[in-house]
C-alpha cells in the first residue's frame, strides 16, 4: 500500500486517475491539489466522486506533499508541471507526468511547439517516454515518467510492431486521421467546444500544426529508427470520450491482411491491446485502459489500414499513467485496472 | 420592399433572423450591427451565411441605422437593448425587440428579474406583447413589439385556448417542464454549455427562479384574468434546437381527451399552430415556425395533459419576430415562412 | 464464493450484469445463455467483455444451469421469465428476476398490461419486490426478488420518506415526468430507437399507459397505505444511459425546502442514495448503483419538487440486482459495486 | 410551372425532395408514391410536412404517373428503380434517378456491386451522371440522370480540379476518408443504425468495399484519364446529416498551399462550391446544397489535403437531383435552391 497525490485535481484527467485509484488494491490517495480551489471538499469539484473520498482540495505545495506520499501524477497544463515535477524528483519521489512538459526529447523542439523554454533539460535526458508496451524496461527503473498523449498513443501502439520490424516505408507519407472525443480538449470552455459548436458536426483542426505531432514524429524515429513523414489531421467529434485512428502505413513491400495481422500477432500477448476481427469501436474501449486495434491491407497491398480505438482519458491518460505506476513498483501491470468499461 | 436592420447580428437569434429574411420577398436587410466584430464582413463571423450576405457589421449608431432602415430588430442582451430601442422609436421606426427588456410591463418586476432598473417605463406602457396568435390586432398598430421568451411561447401558446375558456383552477398549481435545446442558452461559451456538461445528460437549472417565470404569469394573468400558481423546471437539453414544453393544467371541472381537442379546436385555422394526433416532436419544428401541440387527459380528467414543440430560435425568436413584422406591416402573416423544417 | 447464472446475456442488461459481476470479489459467473446465439463466445456479442470471459452461449436450460450455479439473474423479455425462474426455484435455487413477470403483484392486473395471463400466480404472493432500500429485511430471507423496474426505481426512491410519513395528499395528482435514455428501450432496433429518430429530439410516449405505472401505483399503495393518483410522462432522450425523474409531489401541509430536505435526511446513511445541494446530474451516476435525489419547494409550499438522477442500467437494473443479492446472501449491501462511475 | 412526381416519397431522401421543391417557384408536386403506404396522406408518413401538401401516397405506376407530370424524380433502392426508370423514360419524360441504378456505366461492375444483372444496359450508355459542376452540359441534354452517390460528391468535387489539370499521381494510393451522417443509412432501423450503437462512437464500415467506391474510381478514370488507386475508408458518424471527406491526393510534383488554392480558384465561380479559409464544417452546410471545401499542403509538398462537408440528403441526394433537374430544363442553376443553411 502505498500513499500517493494527484497533482491537479478538479480536471478530466484528474478526475480519472481519482476513479481508478479508487479501486486500486495498492494505492491510497493521501493529497489532491487544486490551483482554485484549495480548501474546498474534492467533491464539490468533482461531484461523480462523492461517496468515495473525504478530501480537501490543497495547494501544490511539493515539499509538503512530498512529506505526505511516496507516489505523483501530476495532471497540470504543460508549462505549469515543469517545476513541481522537478521538486518532487528533487525529493526522491516517483513521478508520471501526464503533461507535455517531458515528453519531447529535445528541448528546442519543446520551445518551438509550447512558446516557453525548457527549465530542466538534464530531466528530459533521464525522463522515460511511457509508452507502457514499447517502454516497460526502462519504465521499470524510472523515476520521472512521461506519460504520452493521447493521439500518440493511439497513433503510436498499431504501428509499432510495423515499426519494430522495419516495415514502413519512409519514403512514403504515412497518414493518421484521428478523431478526438471533446473531454480530450480538456474542461475549459472555449467557442471550440460550446456545445452547438461541437454537437452535429466533426471539426478538423490544427492540421499539420497540432503539439502532439513532434512526439508522434520523435517516437516512429526513435521506435523505427526512421525519418517518417507524417500527415496528422485530428478532429473534434461529437463524442465525450474516445479517440479512433485510422492510421495509412505505407508499406516497403507488398503485404496481405494475412502478413499484416502476422506482424501485430505479438500483441496478443499483451492485456492491454486487443486485436478485433474487423474495425475497432469507442463504445468498447469506453472507460477502459484498452487499445483495440482492427487491421485492413488496401487493394495493392502497399498499404497498411490500422485503426485504433482509445479513451483518451485511460489509455490515453490516467489508464496508462496507472499501467506505467504499476511498471515502476514492480506490480503486475494491470492492476487496479480490470474492470470492463462501460458499454454502451 | 422594405429596409431592415439586425441589431446583434453575430449571436444564434441574429444569425437566425437573416437565414429567414434572406428568402423573405418584401424585405432588404441594408444593416447589421454587432458590438466586438465591426468593421468584420458578416459572413466572418456567420460563414453559414456566405454567399447571401455582403454586409459588413456596423457599429450600433441608432442615428445612422435610422436613416437607412424603415423597420429594426433589436437582437442584444437583456438591458442593452433598452436604449438603442427607444431611439430607435423616437426616429419614428418600427420595432421588434427579441430580448427581455420590454417583455415585462412592470418596471419594478423588471428591476427585480433583470437587476437593473427600467430606464422607459413609459414605453411599457405602449409597447405591445408579441405573441402573435393572442395580440394580433394590438400588434398590427404598434410601433414596438416585445418579442416573447422562447419559453413562454412554449408554455403559453397551448394554455391560451383554456385561459381564454376559463377552465384553469387556479387553486391548483399549474406545472410546466420544458426542455430546451442548448442554443437557447446563447452563443458564449461556459461551463454549462461545455459539451462533456451537456452531452449524454439532462440539466435542470434555475427551478422556479428562471427569468421568463415572471413573463408566463403576467400573460397567464392578462389572458385568463386569473391569478396562476405556475411551477416552471427548465432543463438543458442534449440537442440544438427546440423547447419541448409539457404543461400539467389543473382543471376546474373533469374533461375528457375529446372535451380537450375541442377547447384546441379554434387553432387548427392557425397558419403556425398544428394540432397533432399524438406527441409533437422537435424534429417536425426544426428550423420553422410552428408550434406543434398535443394533448391528453388525465385519467382522473381533472388535469390536461398539453405538450408543445417549437423551435427555439423559431417561433420561440427570430420566426415569431417576422410573423410579428408581417402582421405590423400588413402583409400576410406567414410572408416569408413558408419553408418546411429540416427533417431529420 | 458462489457460483452464478445470467439468464440472457446478450443484452443490454446482461452486459452490464457481467460487466459488474466481474469485479464482484464473492461471484464466479459459470454459465451464460442465449435463445438465438447458443455455442457463440459471449464476447462475440458482447465484444467490449473480451479479455474478461471465455464462456460460450448455452441454451436456457434451468436444470442443467441449476447444477452448476447457486444463484440466477434472469434478464430476459416479460413473460419469457415466468417458467425459467418458477424451475430455478423449484431446484431450490435463489433468483433475481430482472424482468417484469414477477414485480405485480395482481395477476390480473399483470395479464391486464402484460396481455399473457400469469402461470405462477401463487409465486407472486411469495417473491419479493426488489427496492432493495425498502424492502431489504423482505429481501434478505427471499428466494425470489422481482427486480424493479427503472422508471419505478428512480419514481419511487425520492417518494418513499414522504409515503412512510403519510405527507403526501392523495386528493391531488402526483405528477412523474420521466426522461430515459435509449437503452433503456433495450437491443433491438426499431423505428422509434433509429438514430435520426432519437438524435436531436426528445420524444414522449406511452402517456399514462406505460407498463411501469402500475408498478409504481402498487408500491405507492403498499408504501404509502395511499390510493394515489398518478400522471406518468416517460419520454426517449437522446443518450445512452440515465432516468432523470421530475416528481412533483402534493403535499398535505405546506412545506418549506429545508422542511422537505429533512424528510430525505435519513436516506444521508443509506449507501446508494446521495442527497445533492442543487439538481442531480445524469452524469454524475453514469456506470453506478447510486440515486442522486434533489429537491426543491413550490413557492407556495404546497408541492415537494423532488428530481431523481439514475443509471437505468444500474440502480434502474443490473446494479440494484447485485445488491439485492447482497442482501439475499447476507454480504455488505455494497459489495461488488464500490466503482466510481463514469464522468464525462 | 411543371409537374413532377417524387417516386419513394416516404424516405429522408424523399422528404428532402419535397422539403425542396416547397419553395422551387417552377414546381408543382403532383404525384407521390410509396410502396407500402398507398393510400395514407404524404404527411402521416412525413409529418414535418404537415400544412405543406394534402397529396395522398399513391402506387407506383409508371404508366398513370406519367400521364399526369412532366418530370419524376427516382427516390427507390438500388435496383427498385431500374425498371420504373425505363418506363418513365419509354413515356418521353426527363427522369432524374437518385438510386444508385444509373450510375455505373459499365453493366458488368453494376451486376458485380449491386449483385444484380443490369436490364438496360442499354439506358446506361444515355444516362449522364449528374455531377452537376462537371457534366452540366451533357445533363442540359439529358432525358435521364443519375444522381450521384452522397459519398461519391463529397470525394470528387475536391478533386476534380486536380484530376482536369492532370496533377495527380497515379502511381501512389489517393485516400478517402469519409464520415457521414446517419441518414445516409437511410430510414430502415438496423442494429448499425440503433441510437445506442451510433451515439458516443464512431463507426468504419465496409472498408475497401463500399458500393460507392466503384463509383468514385469510374469519375476519376473519366475526368482524370488515369487510372487511380483508392483507399476508401467510410465511417457512420453520431450526427443527423452531413459528410466530411478528408481526400489525400497524390501529387505529381511539389504544390505549396498556394499553388493548391490556384487550383481549386474556378471554383469561385460556382455558384454551390464555398472556398473556405481553413476547414469546412458540417454546420455550415446543413440543409443545403453547398459543397464548402477547405485545403491544405503536406510539409513536402507531396500531398494535397482537401477537406469537403456537404449535407448528404442535400448536394449528396436531392440538393443535387434539383440542381440537375434546374439544367435539364434550361433554368437558373440555383432555382429553388437559395435559401440558407440551418445554423446551429
Amino acid at each position: 500500500m502505498i500513499k500517493v497525490a494527484v497533482v491537479g485535481a478538479t480536471g478530466y484527467t484528474g478526475g480519472e486517475l481519482l476513479r481508478l485509484l479508487r479501486v486500486h488494491p495498492k494505492v491510497t490517495v493521501q493529497s489532491v491539489t487544486s490551483g482554485r480551489f484549495v480548501g474546498k471538499l474534492l467533491t464539490d469539484r468533482q461531484p461523480f466522486l462523492k461517496g468515495h473520498y473525504d478530501l480537501k482540495l490543497e495547494a501544490l505545495d511539493p515539499d509538503k506533499i512530498s512529506k505526505k506520499v511516496d507516489f505523483i501524477f501530476v495532471a497540470l497544463s504543460h508549462t505549469d508541471a515543469m517545476l513541481p515535477v522537478f521538486k518532487f524528483l528533487a525529493h526522491g519521489k516517483k513521478v508520471v507526468d501526464l503533461s507535455a512538459d517531458y515528453r519531447i526529447r529535445s528541448s528546442a523542439s519543446y520551445e518551438k511547439w509550447y512558446g516557453s523554454p525548457h527549465l530542466y533539460p538534464s530531466l528530459l535526458k533521464k525522463r522515460v517516454y511511457g509508452l507502457s508496451e514499447v517502454y516497460r524496461k526502462q519504465i521499470a527503473s524510472a523515476s520521472l515518467v512521461a506519460n504520452p498523449g493521447c493521439y500518440p498513443t493511439g497513433a503510436l501502439l498499431p504501428m509499432v510492431p510495423f515499426l519494430e520490424s522495419g516495415l514502413i516505408d519512409p519514403a512514403r507519407e504515412m497518414i493518421i486521421d484521428a478523431k478526438s472525443g471533446v473531454s480530450g480538449a480538456g474542461q475549459s470552455p472555449s467557442d471550440q467546444t460550446h456545445f452547438p459548436t461541437v454537437n452535429e458536426a466533426l471539426t478538423p483542426y490544427k492540421i499539420g500544426r497540432h503539439r502532439h505531432l513532434p512526439e508522434i514524429i520523435q517516437e516512429i524515429s526513435t521506435i523505427g529508427k526512421i525519418k517518417a513523414q507524417v500527415l496528422f489531421t485530428p478532429y473534434l467529434l461529437p463524442v465525450n470520450r474516445g479517440i479512433l485512428s485510422t492510421i495509412y502505413l505505407p508499406l516497403k513491400k507488398k503485404m496481405t491482411k494475412r502478413q499484416i495481422d502476422a506482424v501485430l500477432k505479438p500483441y496478443e500477448k499483451e492485456a492491454f491491446i486487443r486485436l478485433v476481427p474487423e474495425s475497432p469501436s469507442l463504445s468498447h474501449v469506453r472507460g477502459t485502459n484498452y487499445c483495440d486495434i482492427g487491421s485492413f491491407a488496401s487493394s495493392s497491398g502497399r498499404t497498411a489500414i490500422l485503426i485504433s480505438a482509445i479513451d483518451n482519458l485511460g489509455k490515453g491518460a490516467a489508464g496508462q499513467a496507472i499501467q506505467n505506476m504499476n511498471i515502476m513498483m514492480n506490480w503486475d501491470e494491470g492492476t487496479g485496472l480490470s474492470a470492463p468499461g462501460l458499454y454502451p
